[in-house]
């Protein structure tokens, strides 16, 4: 190889691994990801609890971090082998963005490369972590509405047309769908990128950033969306429902957004569409395209647009809350 | 039996038995209710359409009727016997009431009894309907969300404690729950009254009227609430989508309010309980608390509050549309 | 009142109350149908656990007692009226059947009385029992499978031509379905007979008794049969699923059937309709008709028609296992 | 290239692209698929229609072809490249498998590359095939239980391990999960082996061959599986529901195997888990563990073991029943 070589000639990116969330308290995050939402424990030290899904292979898909603060700390892909990560730290050096090795810091998690990404987001590339028992047939232990995996990221930068090429260029991610500006410009203002065979494993969106706007976490099926709204109303967080349930255009999904006890938001997400045939052109939607946002035609809420989640630092710090707006472009149609 | 005799000491009421809409175009409305929410046609003739539900054992629970405006041309209940209609009719006489008999103007329908009642509304009774194949188990035949039955009718009046009294002490319906206000004067603000064992066969809510809110048909299961939006969104008519899907705090339904091609409005309804046992108090919320609305929080858009179905007078003419706004005690969280 | 009149006119049964299960091992029963099955428990003494259902409005629907041998302690329907069962014991004596007053012996329970009826069942009536919080809209606190109500119980006779005749006659239930021999007899070899506007309260089937074939829980929607098997299965207790899921002919309901951990029977129930329109006629089905049985067609195993459950006699001992077979007429597509 | 080169070296292949099955009664067996299963018919001509599902993008997943007999005309893979089939034909040349180009016998497919392969079954691979309308957001247009793609094929053997070696070292498949025998031999007795990111695109198991034991249609959710049962009964069906609905251990996916008018297998499947990280070991499950076949234990009915469908010739003729049992190692806990 050499450094001129791309990413997704001298890596293998299985898809989004975990993510970290920032969170003040972290027993009341724990509680409410595992009693109400069911994730699963799997290990916890003095400052992270390290959670599963029913379908996760190894230790964790989820960590939750406690900070003075509310926000990402890192978003982590897994790779195929240690080599990729060493050959991908030689490339990110060539490139000239700041790395850092993570090792031991993460319980269960091998060797990992930390990197600083062209558009600001602190990204791990990990290749090992410990096998885990598979819970998918321990029906009797589900809770909640027993997510099934973490699905994807979604993140807003302000140039989203470069994130795209970052991503699909560079990392060799496919693209879904996109949502595009008018003609003749047809600027790309999000796009929806895969690695893993479904819709995505990251959405890039334009907005203030870097900055997360959710983290989306699969469910086993539709009706497991509606259990969840009751669920999280019937405990008291009738706040933290946000948006829907709704059907999206893009992605097809059925989905309901929900902000955590700390103000962090993921999405619940189901119903989207097996992707990876690469003869396959990616779905284009105009900007201006109301069906895009929502099948159905219900308008999100203003702050679904215009708070986001802050990203830490490439070592783990500084995380603060990011001016808002963060989405460029919001509908007329919002809901103030 | 003697005129002093109420309702319920000389009849007895069944339950909600059909409703009539007015439609313009009788082959939009057929359309739309056939195709795309899976009521199943009966008969027609030259200005009626005379649809059923899957679980209907009789010859139909709705009507389309071609008119010059939309709106409801009649509510219909049924009694047990031809001998109930002949006893209210002449409690409605004593009751200075105005009535007709209803005879051959209806298809599959016995002789009825239609009253201007002392709300205003266009009431029909009628003990005698043709019996028809029983579709619930012809599975094969079923088409959009089929659903299971007509369950409700929801009726304003600008006061509902008398409409609360009139159907409770002299139709004796039984009162499932019940919208009040503050203390001390607990005045009703609506309630859910019953005859079949469901949370309800009527609600009368404060409002200007006599108008009818909606009319509300059960679904199978909760999935039919999602496929109901996929479907009705997927045909082009996401702007009758009007509110939902959520879940009610009153009567625990999962639901979807629509507004047909003509504009009148229907409740796709499933999830509420067994009533019947007459030991049980009706539950009781308090007008300001917005979970009885919707248990999950989410506000509904502010024509939901506004609009209403003007009602047709003794004759079946003079479907006019309402003045607004029609619902009295519009919450400050409606969606503008 | 005169002691010729039938119960039917003197007292107003609302339908099943509660079963009492006997069970050897007091917290292994309650695990199962706590932890597995979700039911929710109210109270417990010494011999008993008091369970109910999220639609529970009283203390409990279904008890477990500790004793010898497993079978059923007593069925108990309510009535309206503490005068109700007054009226009722004095009809009782007048059929010479043995009663006994029961006061203070099951917890949370006013006076009820307990007759070993003509068919040899110990059946109670109540009237008052203590209210308790209503789980509907606690979503957060269902585990399991979360049965809505106690729906019915299922009984052997062997004759049940006359159990169908005391039920209707003098008890005044009505009858949804039932299953008759070929013609000219015609002779009732099975009803499904209601007092609350179901499908059935109770069933009577032909075969050696008096003993409980199974007790009915109705399921929230059709993906709780799915989960029921996810669970029970995944629990370790696949031998305890005995039969389906499956949809049967008779009650449209799509059921699954399962041993408890003591070998009792209990039915996981969804999808049956709304009863209690007094103009209609039961559904008639030939005995030979596989259909009523299960409507895809799957044949049951042997053992579903073999087995029951022993009843308890009236002073609530004496539960012994029946000899068997247990049910007459087993079809030839039985599963050996 | 050379010859030597394997040929998941030389190609890509991207999952399983379609199937054709062979019927006696073109329009009767059109009618169970379209109307009762819900695929979509895009074109037809003389003697074959071809029939998708709601997420192709492509012509056609499924092909019905009139012959003489039932059983499978050919099964065909989708690879990435025209350029592909060139170097697999010049490899089953050197490996001395007969091959012939197939061009403009199906509609809607460009040229194509038949084979028969060391299995002795009829592999078609194919790149190109126009796009059509895509089907998911047409909820409208969605009938019976709307599949939502072609999710794999079944196939039996002689010799499994043999078979699993040739998917997986030749053409690059990867292993999701297996049946094995006793230690030590722990010979390989079937396999799951994928290219999309799903449990299976092709399973190999153990029994006389080639014959193809079923195809796979995936439903979009689990109540799809039930609504399969009510439909395919309520249309006459019943004896076309071979066995399920259960949920196999294997695979975890929720099923039900049908046989159409013909006698030809297809299973309804859903709720499988995405695959595709290839650092994941295969589940291993021992040949005696009855919870590979049911995660609740219900037996399988013998036909199921002892039925399967003949595969036609390389020039598609010669589509014959094979003699029967088909599977070896039939359990002991099958249903007679």
């Amino acid at each position: 190889m050499s450094a001129n070589q791309k990413i997704r000639e001298i890596a293998n990116i299985q898809g989004l691994g975990h993510i970290e969330f920032c969170v003040r308290d972290l027993e009341r995050a724990r509680d409410f990801y595992v009693d109400l939402i069911g994730l699963h424990e799997t290990e916890r030290d003095a400052d992270r609890v390290y959670l599963r899904c029913t379908e996760s292979r190894e230790h964790h898909a989820f960590v939750l971090r406690k900070a003075d603060a509310a926000g990402v700390g890192h978003i982590s892909f897994k790779v195929s082998s240690p080599d990729d990560l060493e050959r991908m730290q030689k490339r990110f050096e060539a490139l000239q963005l700041p790395t850092r090795w993570v090792e031991g810091e993460e319980l269960g998690q091998g060797r990992a490369l930390r990197v600083r990404d062209p558009l600001g987001f602190t990204i791990e590339y990990y290749a090992e972590m410990e096998p885990v028992e598979w819970l998918v047939q321990k029906y009797d232990q589900h809770r909640g509405v027993a997510p099934t995996r973490i699905d994807h990221v979604n993140m807003l930068t302000p140039d989203a047309q470069y994130g795209y090429q970052w991503y699909t260029d560079e990392l060799g991610f496919g693209c879904a769908e996109l949502t595009e500006s008018d003609p003749p410009d047809h600027r790309i203002w999000a796009s929806w990128l895969f690695r893993k065979a479904t819709v995505h494993d990251a959405a890039v969106m334009t907005g203030k950033g870097p900055s997360v706007h959710h983290v989306g976490f699969s469910l086993p099926d539709p009706i497991s969306i509606i259990k969840a709204c009751d669920i999280i109303a019937s405990a008291g967080y009738t706040d933290s429902l946000e948006r829907g349930p709704a059907r999206h255009g893009i992605s097809n999904a059925l989905f309901l957004y929900v902000r955590d006890p700390d103000g962090n938001r993921f999405e619940l997400y189901t119903g989207d569409y097996l992707t990876g045939d690469t003869s396959i052109e990616p779905i284009r939607w105009n900007l201006n395209n109301p069906i895009r946002q929502t099948l159905w035609g219900s308008p999100p809420p203003r702050r679904w647009f215009e708070e986001s989640m802050a990203m830490a630092t490439l070592d783990g710090n500084g995380v603060e809350p990011v001016s808002e707006p963060q989405m460029q472009a919001i509908p007329d149609y919002v809901l103030d």
